[in-house]
């Protein structure tokens, strides 16, 4: 039991809060469309100011949910068979970025009051398509509007203002995170003091667009999809989930990484077996697993509703006609990014360029390069090298030095 | 019209020879399972030796057939509306490797005698899936066997023997084919002078048996696939051959490529649309047409075969239990292999090692790393640049110097 371990206890991030945010409708969305209600699950560590430092908001990838730390899932977050579940099998229960948040860690929770809140138009307990649709009783499903990262960032902060919150420390996140933390520091620049953009980017690659679109694809083309009305037909589209799921899961590793891990070791037999549909190589049966337990703990259209907004969202076409230069001068926070050698999905170059606009503009802005064989997966395995860089920048703020 | 331009005159391979090869049967597999025919198209440029100075084998790709040089496919690749007229679209008839092959190339017509045969288990016209079965004289579909790389190399070096062709001045191919060039080192070292193995490797690397695991994954998964038998229902499975080809596809291109060809920008349009299915963006318009192409011209049981054995070869383990070293003291021959910087998917490193190991061996061995952007393509675009290369390396042969 790791309440029992006096180590665990120093480092958990509990007492956690569960809060279901309601901010008053209805919530309109950048392409017109219009939620009658908005509900939010959250989760807050540590307490609010003036008790603490300020509060620091940590901002969900596109597969995380409001469960960013300390054990158990959130209540909230168990929507339709989906969630606190499915997360507790797969990673005893932790929250998604754990290592990072708590007594003492790189968001400390003696310090600082952390907040993290489910993806609008997500399965993580926030209103998306599993939720009901108060126009017909039913669950919205393929009827849920599309969202940007734009509705993203204004729906946390909608939560924020109903936990009375009307001024960040910092917001940070990781990948379509980073994103949020950067479309916030650009939209409301008076309310934020910094931003922590991890493995992430003002814009995704035509790769990375690419990988998006064949993983969208794979959902919509699969028979069992049925325009996004599966759910009243008794089935799910596992297949084409599967496969986006799986392809996204080969853009997270790096191939040096993936050949340590797995090389072309075999998986429980001797030799490479004579059918095609054997998982022979270890490499293999792991994609099946991480398939498998994908589809167990997420729905596909809410997959495609932030699959489509990442792939959207490009910081300076939103703010500046496609001038990310004059896009970040509208900052006026700090920023720090941190990025990964390996990285190719969100490579350093990405954050590279970002941090030369930056400086350009005359903000104050720091990169850090960390070497790591993780890939993508890094700013989920990362916590190690992050805390120390973390810590640092955000006691700046406060004029303090590091402890 | 091609014929009327001197400078297309002087550089088409024409005239090419059709051979449809009928090695005496029964051709007996790896795998212990046996084909009571086999039926190989081949194509040829140039004279037989004495009349040349010796016979060059181009090995095909996964997706390439034996139309490597010329206009117009052969005939014989043209099997149940596969091969030939959708080349004859996509390629403006051009054989793949073009660019290489003819009179002054790199694999001289007026030289060599250069002879390229489509795929055992493919869909180029050589005895394959598609191929009638003589036990029930409808086509083999699903109980085609499972083929090994060995097991290509044997069909072509059957092949060969019905040209007479007893001796390989050099054996030259990209990826798979170039695995087949070093299969062919290993396996019968007394009967070639020299490979030339193009962004090739001695065994897939981990990432690159997670991708095909997806691709396959995708065309067994789908619905039309039925086990195979797709065709006795009149459908075949277009969304899981898409997704392999997409996915294929941007492994075969670099995100530094990618990013000078296609960026962020919009396809005939002026903003992205708010519509979930919608190709805005150009790669995601790119995919689309690749995969609509690759399904009027290649089938689903040819593919899974192929991808099969390409991430089942391992030099080592088939010649050496697992050493590489011991597998290639086995050569005879000279090796040149070529590898691209920006290709990810066959990374220069591999080809490294196995130069590596070649040296250490004592063998003859020389490696080019070119710098490009066009990823594992580039053994298709960077004729340019592999041609002195090759001319060089296959002049040393003959002690000539290169013209």
């Amino acid at each position: 039991m790791p309440a029992t371990s006096p180590w665990l206890a120093r480092g958990n991030a509990a007492p956690h809060r569960f809060h279901r945010l309601r901010p008053p409708g209805p919530f309109r969305l950048e392409s017109g469309a219009s939620l009658p209600e908005l509900e939010i699950a959250c989760e807050t560590w540590g307490e609010p100011p003036p008790a603490s430092d300020g509060a620091i908001l940590i901002a969900p990838a596109l597969s995380a949910d409001a469960h960013a730390a300390g054990w158990g899932g959130s209540p909230q977050s168990a929507v339709d068979g989906f969630g606190a579940e499915e997360q507790r099998r797969s990673r005893g229960g932790l929250g998604w970025w754990d290592p990072l948040i708590g007594p003492g860690k790189a968001f400390d929770t003696d310090r600082h009051y952390v907040i993290c809140m489910s993806l609008l138009g997500g399965c993580g307990g926030t209103t998306g398509p599993l939720s009901g649709n108060p126009a017909t009783g039913r669950p919205y499903g393929p009827d849920f509007p599309l969202v940007t990262v734009g509705d993203l960032v204004r729906a946390a902060r909608a939560g924020l203002q109903e936990l009375g919150i009307r001024r960040l420390a910092g917001i940070a996140g990781g990948s379509l995170g980073g994103m949020q933390g950067l479309e916030w520091a650009a939209a409301f620049p008076d309310e934020i003091d910094a931003v922590i953009a991890v493995a992430s980017t003002a814009a995704l690659s035509a790769q990375g667009i690419g990988w998006n679109w064949i993983a969208r694809r794979a959902i919509l083309g699969d028979p069992d999809f049925h325009g996004g009305r599966y759910a009243g037909r008794g089935v799910r589209p596992v297949r084409g989930l599967a496969t986006a799921r799986m392809l996204g899961h080969l853009t997270y590793l790096s191939a040096p990484g993936m050949e340590a891990k797995f090389g072309r070791n075999l998986q429980d037999r001797a030799a490479v077996s004579g059918r095609l549909e054997a998982a022979d190589f270890q490499v293999e049966s792991y994609l099946r697993h991480q398939a498998a337990a994908f589809n167990r703990r997420f729905d596909a259209n809410a997959y495609l509703r932030l699959s489509w907004a990442l792939t959207r969202f490009d910081l300076g076409a939103r703010h500046a006609d496609g001038d990310l230069a004059r896009a970040v001068a509208r900052f006026r926070c700090r920023t720090l990014l941190l990025s990964f050698s390996s990285d190719w999905l969100y490579p350093p170059g990405a954050s590279r360029a970002l941090e030369r606009a930056l400086a350009a503009a005359g903000k104050q802005v720091l990169h850090h390069e960390i070497q790591t064989t993780y890939g993508h997966d890094s700013f989920l395995l990362e916590a190690g090298r992050m805390t120390p860089l973390i810590r640092r920048f955000l006691s700046r703020r406060a004029g303090k030095s590091v402890r």
